[in-house]
């Protein structure tokens, strides 16, 4: 009848649903929460008041999947099967028996006859079939509410806290190993790695208040896939200064390594400050960054795929790349690496559209989200892909307190320490083009106006502005209107969004919630500690992650990257049909 | 006195030699048995006939190490200790007493007063010092006698037998893991990866007699660095189609991840064919191969140097590369790679020269082992650099058998798998430029000659010979003279020279023998099956090599791959110096 993961149904009969909810107990900050307060023996009739600790956000069957919305929504709908409290065995209820094929991916119900809906309607297999393509149809929405996580190394960049003395080395590859170790402990879908083509420059000096270095990046990830069995390896590579042809080998490699974990986040760039150290001619026009990486993809793509074909040859030529020849390395477990995006700009943003799996969102804030998602999903419609065929990540950083005031305390620490009084100065030279050196962090505003001819003070670093005369003017307003010093305004404008503060519970509770809104498909967990950052996060919030039944408890079947990720598998003519 | 790693010296002083031998018990096929059969009670005086199953090469005890060699040194010298035949304690012998420095790197030793050389001349410290002198102005001869081995992953070559139902894939990583750990539990100094950049077509047609594609090198060494502590990790990369920045940092990072065991053997190729897979402008006129090679190398040494400078940056502007900037990973264990070369042209050892640490010879026969070694000296000579400074280690293929006569048989039988009849033809095509497909290869030489405008009729494979006429010519009177089919002919003139047959006494008596020549520094094993055709050599060969006092019983203080080899530090000045 149906090939299906879940056999819960929304087919609402008129048999009387008899849940076995249990005790529950209620919550003490929970909302709903009764004034009676009743001691004595049971009776029957009255009021039963129940606390839930997360907003019921849907009560779609085909949607809501956590415990919190399916302890509302069985109130109003039958299901298939049933569970015996006792044994926890599966039981007959709409269904009286049922037949599972050899491989298990087909399921046969046949339905209990006599029961009708609560308008008089018989019950038949149509409705039931009904709700099964519902939730094919909702695409990324349908998935059944469980959180998804990965997490990203922390490197070269503002919010890794180098001075905490838990701080250990981003260069060594112990780090990485226990950061890779501990996020497969963790169940994450993967993890992420950025790279660093050229050492960040300030003032015309290397910029070394934080660290200063990267190891290559599918180095790394390859030595991390030999110690690891299940989490995905994502790396960063930019499509202006690789080739296809050595690009694809490498990440082919991952790939078999790996046994189907590797993931390729496409990045672009067009700035000859770092073109300079690769080769002649070896950086771009602005406009031609995203023309040469869908020609990448694609010519890559169809490097992966060539032993599809007799030979494993390959024939391309385009504006960008002319070669051919035989692809040597055999077909990878996931034919092509799960490939990821990154930038936000029009053009990212219609890339990942066309050729991304995931996109990494810097979307964190609510209204953000559920713009982007509607954004993404429309131009995936543009080019004739389902939603579900493209995840979307943002990064989430995560501060940890026994009490929720702690974890407020916390998180104003690590802000303190992201935000240095040097770090504070070169961030604010950033915009002004000017050195500032001069100024005491703990004082207010330069009283120079910026050089806006002097935008390159940095070097190597993504510029998010493009006018840095209406940053500064709006950074001015904001320091007079509220009275801030430059650390503070710093520490106001830079800091990263969609941080979750609080208790594990509550910290699980947020993830819950932020799933069950369906803006987002996971997060990419973000550490400010290197390499232990994430340990707390695996050791706090996964269990109780887990207690809530919202999160993996093994990887279970997966075994490539597109199985943790819940991914279509890689189809050849869908790639090549919206890249065209 | 003298920093010094032996402390066994050559001064032959007036003291009897009293050496407690034990009593040796000859061995069967030695030569230099006696015809006496004495069975009766010990006597005093007669003649002891002493039987060694291993040419004593030489009476320098500055160069002879192993216990073949120092049992007739020994007769003739004396030394500054001696050890307790009981405790095996070190006592006192030329020297009455010495001190040692707190980091064990400066013995000074006290010698005894009143002793003479045979000819009455005083024993001073003077000579002590010349002999330990002498050790060092011997260069790469100076070793003392240790064997030496690496490891070729069997790959795409014609000396694998693929249809051996013990072979493995060469692609799956298990199979590169096994391998890696084999050698590693053999205490090898490092293991050899090779590279395919395109798949091997032969008229037309990928060739697909034994197996096609190969992963990419670097990909696996890395993923090998995280489940290996101390083995060299060897892989080769093409300096033509690959850029210096790019490998640069991909090599580095391999240092790094596998805390000091990467090395590069660099290789040159200028073919079209292989070019065509890359890019634009992706090959080379031959005549710059070496050029190029070159100019790369340097550069590449420049960019791992580069934080001995201020700040990370270089700049280079040549013939080849036009880049500047900063490079990204911060200094490694080695600082640079060990430096491998593997072609056999007069440029290439000119190359060598200037540029590498290690040679893959493919010098394996006796007089072409001294040959060599003695013109690539001639050529260090010429740029100034010491010859310990550059080793050489060639491949060499080991059959082991119960009996000398059982590996003998072994090893027809590997030939025989080696060359099949397919193969055979196809060996003969790549020379005679013509589909022989049509001739049986139990049957004569083909009645046509050689199409000598279709020598590209394979493509993708080294060509060894330029002249493929006279080889033809070559070959067919090889065959009228000793009246061979296609097959017996391919499998004379294919064979891996220098194959060591027999017991693993036999072959441990020829590894020594050959160590002892001083030829060679060492062997790279090149097994025949994929991926456990080392496990015999290392279960049965090494424990015999280590009973013989000849290999390492462990890899104690190394901890990178020049420590296994060897080798002087890398230094920056040397380098730059001999290679401009």
């Amino acid at each position: 009848m149906q090939t299906a993961r879940s056999i819960t149904v929304t087919a609402a009969a008129s048999l009387t649903a008899v849940l076995g909810l249990g005790v529950l107990t209620s919550c003490g900050t929970a909302a709903g929460q009764g004034d009676d307060d009743y001691t004595g023996p049971p009776v029957n009739g009255g009021t039963l008041r129940v606390a839930f600790d997360a907003d019921i956000t849907c009560a779609d069957g085909r949607q809501a999947g956590n415990n919190t919305a399916l302890n509302v929504s069985r109130q109003i709908t039958d299901s298939l099967t049933d569970q015996d409290p006792e044994t926890g065995e599966i039981v007959p209820w709409l269904a009286e028996s049922w037949d599972v094929s050899d491989d298990s991916t087909t399921f046969t119900f046949h339905l209990r006859d006599g029961v009708t809906f609560t308008d008089g309607t018989p019950f038949t297999a149509q409705p039931v079939k009904d709700n099964f393509e519902g939730i094919v149809d909702l695409g990324a929405k349908s998935s059944l509410g469980s959180t998804y996580l990965a997490a990203h190394f922390p490197g070269v960049n503002n919010t890794t806290v180098w001075a905490d003395p838990d701080s250990g080395s981003h260069i060594e590859f112990a780090g990485f190993e226990h950061f890779a170790r501990t996020a497969e402990r963790g169940l994450f879908d993967f993890l992420f790695l950025a790279e660093g083509l050229r050492l960040r420059e300030h003032k015309g000096q290397v910029f070394d208040q934080d660290v200063v270095g990267r190891p290559e990046t599918a180095t790394v990830l390859s030595a991390l896939a030999a110690v690891t069995t299940h989490i995905g390896l994502t790396g960063t590579f930019n499509s202006t200064f690789n080739e296809p042809y050595d690009l694809a080998r490498t990440l082919a490699t991952l790939d078999r390594v790996s046994g189907g974990r590797a993931a390729w986040n496409v990045v672009t760039s067009h700035n000859a400050f770092t073109g300079a150290n690769f080769r002649r001619g070896g950086y771009l026009d602005g406009a031609d960054r995203y023309r040469r990486a869908a020609d990448f993809v694609s010519l890559a793509r169809t490097l992966w795929e060539s032993h599809r074909g007799s030979d494993g040859s390959f024939d391309w030529h385009s504006d960008f790349f002319d070669v051919h020849g035989t692809f040597p390395v055999p077909e990878t477990p996931q034919i092509s690496p799960v490939i990821f995006q990154a930038g936000d700009s029009d053009e990212g943003r219609d890339f990942a559209a066309r050729h991304a799996e995931v996109i990494f969102s810097a979307h964190t804030e609510a209204e953000d989200r559920k713009a982007f998602r509607t954004d993404i999903d429309q131009r995936l419609a543009a080019v004739g892909r389902r939603p579900d065929s493209l995840k979307i990540y943002p990064g989430i950083s995560v501060i940890l307190g026994d009490t929720e005031a702690e974890a407020q305390e916390r998180y104003r620490e690590v802000r303190r320490a992201q935000v240095h009084g040097p770090g504070a100065i070169a961030f604010l030279e950033q915009v002004w083009g000017r050195d500032l050196s001069g100024y005491d962090p703990d004082g207010p505003l330069p009283d120079v106006g910026p050089d806006l001819d002097n935008a390159d003070i940095t070097r190597g670093r993504v510029r998010h502005e493009k006018d840095y005369g209406a940053v500064a003017r709006r950074w001015r307003a904001l320091a007079e209107e509220k009275n801030l010093s430059i650390r503070e305004l710093v520490t106001e404008v830079s800091g990263r969004g969609g941080t979750l503060i609080g208790t594990p519970a509550q910290v699980v509770a947020k993830f819950d919630d932020l799933t069950q809104q369906r803006d987002v498909d996971g997060f990419i967990v973000v550490p400010h500690i290197t390499p232990g950052g994430l340990d707390e996060i695996v050791d706090r919030v996964v269990p109780e992650l887990q207690d809530r039944g919202v999160y993996r408890t093994s990887y279970a079947g997966s075994t490539t990257l597109r199985d943790n990720l819940d991914l279509p598998a890689y189809n050849h003519s869908t790639s090549q049909e919206v890249s065209a």
